[in-house]
């Protein structure tokens, strides 16, 4: 049995999670999701991606937690990255589920589509406190395309605005290309968040883990909504050994 | 419960999609397959691209339909995307199911590749009224390559040769690309009408689309033959708000 | 009812199909899977690639086939496009199962990315003859992805060092260039053993058959291991006329 740490994206919570952590219980696993710095409604939002990155860090160290695997999803992979430079002795394989693998000395606003990143600019100015929320014709068409319209809505409430310093930090992941740990990818195949093609998740992202054990399955990017039992399923096979 | 009016492609009429009618209604919702001018058996083939756009026009103010989802098969989608320059206030979503969104000013034959833009001149010039029939080597191993043999020959005793202009008359496809109206893409994973790849259907095709839902599903660019019951629900999933 | 000629990729042997064949068998189709030169444990790896395809030829010569599916996987796709070349009177079909379909004048190395190059002419060079096995750590994570552990270990076992010949032996393919048999290309989604994108199996190595029938099912490049019957299903569907 394996013990799973899940992050999560943008504007998600770890609550998020809850469907999925329950399928992963229900199979004798045990999984933690902990909410990262910045993230959620009513708090502080002047958060750098270092100190997101941090929150994560004392997470697991203050649950003492080795030999875990650690999960990120969509902007969570740039999370991952960093926190396995920090204690790459303390996991035991790294799973990027449809998330960024940033090129080193690049924000996560480098690796997303122009319209994207003037979208998110656009928003953030437009707010009070440097946050921007995906808009809900995006989030309904792109993000959560495989569910229906009610499921949408009610999951569209749960979001909150990101800080944009986790877009537009410049991230060093020097030592992370250099680390060794083992690492899975899992791909959905209906993931249109980053639109497919040139600016895609598979295998733009993917194919920079250089060694990397590809898990695919259908649905979108918002398959922990949309299907948490198939993701638990293949967070499992992404994760064991 | 919606109404969707399905528009068939190349060489094909409204009877192809009998069985995904079926489905749809069985399922509750209300379906029309009108068969376009210069299309189907022992009819006037010396029809221009807007005329045919003119009999789908003429089919739905015939029936006075609004509020429909507009669904077009492979050359249909030149057709829906002039139709809804005509009427877009009828139409609360289109679909494009493995089908062709011409950059403006383009006629479909500038989208394909050209060993097909080759064999389909040759093929005209070899008749007597300006058409072309898909060879059936091409039809059974690149269109209806999940069908059985007996299946690959039934269906191709349905087709009929498809006018020359469908695939040569230059569109206007400005309006089109101005227009707001909700779009989705099925794209059918085996489907290798238009090779994958370079010149393949998605994300080619779709990403033209801009913000879009994409709904994949197994199957060939004849699922509306080897599979109408997955077809129709994916329609279904599609064409959903 | 078909004869099925199957042929297996580097560091396998014929019995790598014996759970294929058995599904074959109970479909009532006949199946063969000879071991070709060079390959297995104990044996002369001293041979060409011409002595490898030859082993092949002599081996259907003997059993006076006729009229049967050929089936190359991986390497293989190079032992079957030089036996057609041979007798493609005798070949009803010829199926490729993310196999290679090489350039004419090309070896197989130069469709293969510069890391495996890399890796596979050093392990030649730190070998006594001339051969080079898969490394286990690339087999668990990019071979045999889908499979667990301990089958990704008992399968290790069964492999044996591959004939660099097989990988550096140019091949003149012009007339396989030139025949007319019909030909199919089985692609397993998660086949990452040619890293998906730029160096990919499909469409890079299928779209070189020019017309040919696409057929594809979830799995890795080991589903011969991991989902025979699967595997044995959607070869009767790539075979079937």
């Amino acid at each position: 049995m394996s013990t799973f740490v899940l992050v999560h994206g943008s504007w998600h919570t770890g609550a998020s999670w809850t469907a999925v952590i329950a399928r992963l219980e229900s199979k004798g696993h045990t999984a933690f999701a902990p909410t990262l710095a910045g993230h959620g409604k009513g708090v502080d939002k002047a958060i750098s991606h270092a100190q997101c990155v941090q929150s994560l860090v004392d997470f697991i160290v203050g649950k003492n937690l080795t030999g875990f695997v650690l999960v990120g999803h969509s902007f969570a992979g740039t999370v991952i990255a960093k926190a396995a430079e920090i204690f790459p002795e303390r996991i035991r394989r790294l799973v990027f589920w449809n998330a960024f693998v940033p090129l080193d000395g690049n924000c996560l606003d480098d690796e997303t589509p122009p319209h994207y990143r003037e979208l998110f600019k656009n928003l953030v100015k437009a707010s009070s406190d440097n946050t921007a929320l995906i808009p809900f014709p995006i989030w309904r068409e792109a993000f959560i395309n495989d569910g229906d319209l009610e499921l949408a809505c009610s999951t569209y409430e749960q979001l909150s605005p990101e800080p944009y310093r986790m877009f537009t930090d410049k991230l060093d992941l020097k030592r992370f290309y250099s680390l060794e740990i083992p690492k899975s990818y899992i791909n959905c195949t209906e993931d249109n968040a980053l639109p497919q093609g040139e600016w895609g998740w598979h295998p733009r992202m993917s194919s920079r883990l250089g060694l990397y054990r590809l898990v695919q399955m259908p649905g979108s990017h918002e398959t922990l909504f949309t299907n948490p039992i198939g993701l638990a399923d293949k967070i499992i096979e992404a994760g064991r050994d």
